[in-house]
């Protein structure tokens, strides 16, 4: 057995808002091992970070800071035209947000992701990949950026000198660039679970994404995203929990719980 | 010379929010020995913080964080409906995201204090300041809580094992209970400077709060607050300063800066 | 036969925000006569707005502005400290913004209702009362004020000059004083539909709130709410509906669609 | 003597939110002939609306609906991700506010104009634009729709069948396309009085923009905008209405007030 049999798989959890929830995150906490967190700027509030950690720890999985653009009514999906300062401080607040509320829930955050909006102009632009790096690089240098792989903010969590877990996506499709096909093109969303589950052990197996055109593009991997508000979102995690399982993947936290 | 010899002086900085400014905080902090800069709930925003709380480090002023309800709109005068627990959610969250944007400039939270109707509520509540006090601690056992003198507020840090500071007012007067007198009443603002300096030089030196009727209170004093947001805030500053460094008192924090 | 045969049902709708939905307003629009529609203060947004406005003027369902605190976090469940004549302003904010969107929606918004925590202030205050109805009316006085029967609302209504709706509960029990029991007692919310159907059935027979000890308290009746966010809603809705349709009621609103 | 000699100046009034206060709104309504008055979106709230309509009133000052984007922490100068239709939503919510606002206070919008990054965008965007003069339509044929002259903005509103006011800048330098100098530009703000009082009235005097390199570009001129939230905003504002004055100019508003 070697290290690269370990996958950890990840989520989007503790998505409410005040009186509204989303998705259904006791499933989802029984089929994940990593939980990325809303910290209150796209989704989120205190008892909802507070419930999650606390949910989250008692089921042993990792937590995450998952941070975002600071627009609720848009859910952090709309690009806002930040200055990678503004970004840099708006992302430190929301990780040390959500350290002080895991530790009132006796937990702790391990890693930060970046969300929506924010996420794709990391995944790009190697200023706003940095104000991310450096953000959580200043707060706490033990924290783990979980980063798309071959993106920037790979090589930005690299350059701040921080531990780097690359994440691939189940449920979507990759263009040659290594880059995700845009959600508004067809095929860019992966609908089918046993395609998905195909998909993602090829990659692992090869320790590649693997484009629309069959390239193979060479990245450690370390996560795989399921996504947690799509419909049959608990139904694709329960099937690509059991599928890596049945490959003889054991799935655990790239980072302590 | 003794210990009691020395003196802090704290005030309200960093009250702005997005294009709006309170107060004239690069006076303030050339007079004021500890900040109360404000996170975020009540006024603050990540931007404003980062600026705050270089400003301070720069000046070796010692920095705060000002927790209070999530009110931008009543600027966290209005009580607000919360449960003890969701307030110490609120309050951790607050704390969290203070310490995290003060890393970033290169700068300390080391201590915390309520706002508005958060600290009226902790004054006399002792579920709400076992709230802020809990939540403070579970943050950073090492933070020390700004507390009113003689109020719920020491008696709930105490619990929770906080260091406390005593803090009393320079410009407000105080009724026979230790409780200030209420705004809407005469005489409960105090606008001469002179007056404002002559009480705080008498509680000073007897060790104890002097209320309306001549009552002495007897209670440690580690920090006296100045407004910063009302006019002649920064006269009212200036002079104060002035008068307590001509009295022998040398002003400095009770925090590390 | 009688007008007296004729009755509305109504139910809280566009309770959504941003990416959050709350209820199945689908199911809801097909059941009730009368939708009182969140204006963004409490919960709701213009896009939100809009799509319920459309849906609800494709149905024939009536529009009613669902005016509530400025809370979204606390769904407008929380009193909130502002003076009537904050409310009044805030009240009046919210109408017309409602009005606004219904006719880009090609929709009319024909009465206004109070939601949460104001519903509650001004069933009781007469003072809060007032500053509802004085909103309503100063920006249009063809407004119906839909409101509790026998409450202030229903006072402050006829003193403002309004259309007053009277207005009874499907699942909520009333005390003596003629007032609805808190949630917290046991017994306050009713969940079967059949008991739920038979005391709508007997209010509206007898003209008369019947509370908790079997007291009539003689009041008009116009309108039945149904609550829309609660689990079952959609069943009780269609139950009553039915039930009232079997009794011979025709189902109307009261106001013009 | 002829409609010519006629002119309107407005400016940007109510940019306050919640404690905090914006530019020195008294001095101004002393000034212009039209407010344009925040709606809650970028500043603004029902009770300084309120507070800017009734003295907007009593000073005989005409009102305007001030629409951005919501977003307070940017002040509606950052360009939001919304769509066409979303923009339009959000347009007529602001439009009918404020006039429900305005009905309580005994006054009355007669005009709409855009701010910030909406305004920019409906200068060059026709879509953005026809969202903006659609919304107005939708909520009152009768608004007038205030428009950066030459623009996308003036089209849009004929489009819409909608009176339209043509507005130039009084501190702003044109480019040969009839668009404003980027203020990032050197001289792309004019911050003499002297020379701003000289390019009006020659603006005035020619009904042309005149541009950087001396080009006239023809256009109907109803109102010249001055800054109301920048240092010597009130001093420019004096000077300007004294010079036209001077120059034999009656200040009226374009709308009634």
């Amino acid at each position: 057995m070697t290290k690269a049999r370990r996958i950890d798989l990840n989520a989007d959890l503790g998505e409410g808002f005040g009186p509204w929830r989303m998705g259904d995150d006791a499933a989802m906490l029984g089929l994940v091992t990593s939980a990325n967190v809303a910290c209150g700027f796209h989704a989120g509030d205190p008892d909802i970070m507070a419930a999650t950690f606390t949910r989250a720890r008692e089921q042993g999985v990792a937590l995450g800071a998952h941070v975002g653009f600071p627009d609720l009514a848009g859910f952090g999906r709309r690009p806002m035209a930040m200055t990678p300062r503004e970004i840099e401080r708006a992302v430190a607040y929301q990780i040390g947000a959500a350290q002080a509320v895991a530790a009132l829930a006796g937990a702790r955050v391990t890693y930060v992701k970046a969300h929506g909006a924010l996420a794709n102009l990391a995944e790009r632009d190697a200023a706003v990949a940095d104000a991310l790096a450096r953000a959580t690089r200043a707060v706490d240098p033990a924290l783990i950026l979980l980063a798309i792989a071959l993106s920037q903010q790979v090589l930005a969590g690299e350059r701040a000198g921080l531990a780097v877990a690359h994440e691939i996506f189940a449920d979507r499709a990759y263009v040659d660039d290594g880059r995700l096909q845009p959600r508004s093109e067809p095929g860019a969303v992966i609908t089918d679970a046993g395609v998905a589950i195909a998909r993602v052990r090829e990659m692992l197996a090869e320790g590649a994404l693997i484009t629309v055109t069959g390239k193979r593009l060479k990245t450690p991997i370390d996560s795989v995203c399921v996504h947690g508000d799509t419909a049959h979102a608990v139904d694709m995690a329960r099937a690509l929990r059991a599928g890596l399982e049945a490959e003889g993947y054991a799935l655990s936290a790239f980072a302590g719980a």
